[in-house]
């Protein structure tokens, strides 16, 4: 930190400071290790200071979380151009992005919340708190995927392959960040695969859902994401 | 309950008494709204008598939820006889035995874990003992899977679909218990599938993963549960 010439900030200035500080921190290192004293430091202020305009850890942590999950679902905006495989590829690679970024903090809040503990964390509002957030980056995904599905009202058979899919996603994540042994790019591009297997399989099922893998497939360029997948399954079945 | 002739239990046989009675009463509304007051009701004995038992909600509900683990992990348990598809097919009808026979309980457990609020419930401990719960579950179904594939060392590439796959079958019954809208038959038979399409997917970066494959596809009789699915993914896209 400069301690030179100190430009004094406003009270809504030093809080998005201080956020930004703890999310960067929450994001290298399991929450649970980062405390208050290592926050102020790295601001450039007092503990007390900190707790000047945010009442402890938890609500700092909460804050953070708010603002990583704002970042998450701005990532999943894509423009409604051009053949859905690489529209969904693209966005793969900015949540790898996002989950490179925040490793450690997407882990310990994906595998049931930090601990936070010191003031009443673990208490149930923070939880619903934390899953309430949660929830609502899956929502806004669900959204953005039907939205380029070009449909509005989601069939039960639908609404499963797009959620579970969601939930495959982040499992990927999650198992791909515990020792990163399989290149992240091979990855991105294996869950834009999945959501056609998995629609693929649904399908048979449902005559809208095999409807739209069509309408899916048929846009689908040569050297596209999709393209190999069925000469692929086509090839192991022989 | 009969108040008759009442025998006197003994310690430990009034303590499994008492996990299932709670086992069931938390399998059928979220355990935040059982209270410990309605257990020993059920249970036919006063509110200090289970105290006497169990310290509080929190432990006969940790207690509960172990002996819930248990009798899932005990559904994974398959002979090592006959095709692959027909084998997992047996096991997804006794998880969705069990998912539809604890459905709220399984509900709020997976979302997250239940308040379960009175003494210190959301304390830390009780979050890490439920995920260490959950977990272990997890890694029995894991471990099945893959004495079931043959396979003693797992390349990072079958971790990653088989605890991936695992994460979609848990989220699939969770959509699933939120309003029942497609018959858990087809959700069963749909599950198998999934694995096949998410190894085949797989299998097109892993000379280990196609050949795990083609051994699979191998073994499946023309009516099994694989049967079709590489024919309906090439009427797809043809």
């Amino acid at each position: 930190m400069s301690i030179g010439v100190r430009r004094r900030m406003g009270v809504e200035e030093r809080r998005q400071q201080l956020i930004g500080v703890a999310l960067d921190l929450f994001s290298r290192r399991s929450p649970d290790e980062v405390s208050i004293d290592e926050i102020a430091s790295a601001a450039g202020i007092s503990r007390p200071l900190v707790y000047h305009y945010f009442p402890g850890k938890l609500s700092l942590y909460e804050a953070a979380l708010k603002r990583a999950s704002e970042d998450l679902a701005s990532r999943f905006a894509e423009p409604h151009e051009g053949p859905l495989g690489g529209r969904l590829l693209r966005v793969m690679r900015r949540f790898f992005d996002f989950v490179d970024e925040h490793g450690p903090g997407f882990s310990a809040l994906m595998r049931g919340g930090p601990a936070v503990s010191a003031e009443g964390a673990g208490s149930q509002d923070h939880v619903s708190a934390t899953h309430a957030l949660i929830d609502s980056v899956r929502q806004a995904a669900y959204e953005q995927m039907l939205s380029h599905l070009g449909v509005t009202e989601a069939s039960p058979r639908l609404e499963l392959v797009v959620r579970s899919w969601i939930s495959l996603v982040e499992s990927t994540a999650l198992i791909w960040l515990d020792g990163r042994r399989i290149p992240r790019a091979e990855l991105e591009v294996q869950l834009v695969h999945d959501f056609a297997a998995l629609a693929a399989v649904s399908a048979g099922y449902d005559a809208d859902m095999a409807e739209l893998v069509r309408t899916m497939a048929k846009d689908e360029p040569a050297d596209g994401p999709f393209a190999d997948l069925v000469g692929r399954l086509i090839a192991l079945g022989s």
